[in-house]
């Protein structure tokens, strides 16, 4: 009887897979990237995964090699009109100001704390090392999760009064899925902090905390009255950004990408040594020139600044994407 | 017609998958350890992995966080009687050689040359982190890979005359793959060169480049003649070794794992990390205590010393595994 009940189902099986498959007409299949419009853009992205996944074909690249390196400021977050990384030193500044009676007197502390950024900023880049040492190192790791995960759900950008993790890109969003679905293993490759992103950034994007790759601190691990822990440490570690983009991609991911996105200089060297490898390769730069819907800003910018990007992205065949044109929405709902 | 022949196909797939499910007589399930014996090793491991995975359970673990540690040397695959790394590096000394007539009045060059392996390691540490310098940086990363692929595939080891990579223990491959299969995540986490482990032990544990752990030189990004390269310094990076592998987690994997598995003192500190953290934790040593099958050391043994972890195994919980009676099987065929 089971004998003859499993021969049925085979024929059953074999009848439902068989037959649907040939006579179902197709569903039409929900478009992968809505925020896209049509156009280069879109046909470039579409054509280069088409030109990958195609088995047998002379660009196939097996699923372990399909890596896909994001920067985070500026091409899946927005970074105007400061890294929000900067904004959240600010705002630990101000939270330990009442155990710091000297920072009154101190820069840049007195200024942030009057709320001048400009004076802020005018130390340049030793000023910011310190403030970030200040503000992100002297606490566990799970300490500073803990501050992150709190900021993240609590602060508001100045000029749009989201959350920081809804100023996120729908169009990019999309794009992370499409790769995925599309066997791509997606990373973040970002001049920001490895730990400053790490508590949101996996439900933000779906991309998991070991595929993060970002700047650091320098870590110690001690037992402290008994309990293990991972001290932050105020000493720079790595910087994870022009030259030391690939450095990190070497490090953390260990194989070269075949798809990098960037936005900005400081994405220069991930495309260049993305796109240097054999086969087919994608490097794109997210072009910021839509100051209606969010900023504009290349030559020139305090932050993300892109000159280089925009005079060789042309003869190395990187897309420049043009937000304004390319993109039907910027957030999510 | 089309609609007709759709509402058919949903009734054939209905009975099929419904049918089926409820009178195929189950299979009998592939013992998925079948190189460990019965008994408390396999038991602590089967009902970890029982306990974590069982949904609604009190120790439930989301698949994202199911993260599991492996060292490599003397946990994934021998180390004796010397690391196969270091043996790697003697090799390159005598490929490397005849561009070097100096190493012959030159320690630790010339004990090497002349095979006398205890002398090579007199000068201790410093002798080894020079001859660790000479042998693996002053090239690209891709040449190394090369170097490192070409010796994997050729050489053998002195006792065995096996290839190295398959003296890897068939008993940690079932385990790996035991793992997976219940949604867990594999990282290796070793005191041996990360770049060294990469270009083969994906092949040989299922272990994706990403996700291995490692020491490292630094390196650095350079165009040279137009070609973007990442050249390996004679400067040491990160040492993954002890308190360094607790770091060495945090920065690539970015969370607690809640399994780590290891063999000798250098991988206490990352049992500790491990098994402090909430919930269901499995803390593992593998005891090489198997001289007939494989080595048999650990207080006092000039590698892969086990001292501490045999004294507080039992009260930390942790399991020891006893190769000799725990595994029916050390290599795989």
């Amino acid at each position: 009887m089971k004998i003859f009940l499993r021969n049925a189902c085979a024929v059953l099986l074999f009848l439902a897979v068989a037959g649907c498959a040939s006579t179902t007409p197709e569903a039409p299949r929900a478009d992968p990237l809505p925020s896209w419009n049509g156009g280069e853009s879109r046909t470039r992205i579409v054509d280069f995964v088409a030109e990958v996944t195609r088995e047998g074909g002379a660009n196939y690249v097996a699923p372990a090699e399909r890596i896909a390196v994001f920067d985070n400021d500026g091409t899946l977050w927005t970074e105007q009109p400061l890294y929000f990384q900067a904004l959240f030193a600010f705002d630990r500044v101000k939270a330990m100001a009442p155990d710091h009676p000297e920072w009154s007197n101190q820069e840049p502390y007195a200024s942030i704390l009057r709320g001048d950024l400009k004076s802020a900023l005018a130390g340049g880049d030793k000023a910011l090392v310190e403030l970030l040492m200040t503000s992100h190192a002297g606490m566990t790791s799970t300490d500073f999760d803990d501050i992150v995960t709190d900021w993240i759900a609590s602060a508001r950008h100045p000029a749009t009064d989201r959350h920081y993790n809804e100023m996120i890109y729908q169009p990019m969003l999309e794009l992370l899925d499409y790769l995925r679905a599309n066997g791509f293993k997606t990373f973040i490759v970002s001049g920001g902090g490895i730990e400053f992103m790490r508590p949101w950034a996996p439900e933000a994007y779906g991309i998991p905390p070991e595929q993060i790759v970002g700047s650091s601190v320098k870590t110690k691990y001690e037992v402290i009255d008994g309990v293990p822990t991972i001290m932050r440490l105020p000493e720079v570690n790595f910087i994870d950004d022009k030259e030391g983009k690939p450095v990190g991609i070497q490090h953390h991911i260990g194989q070269r990408p075949i798809m990098a996105v960037g936005n900005s200089d400081g994405d220069f060297q991930m495309l260049e040594w993305t796109t240097a490898g054999d086969g087919a390769r994608l490097g794109v730069i997210i072009h910021h020139n839509d100051a209606d819907r969010e900023w504009a800003y290349d030559r020139g910018s305090h932050i993300g600044g892109l000159e280089r990007g925009l005079d060789e992205a042309g003869q190395r065949g990187w897309l420049l994407v043009n937000m304004k044109n390319d993109w039907n929405r910027i957030y999510p709902e």
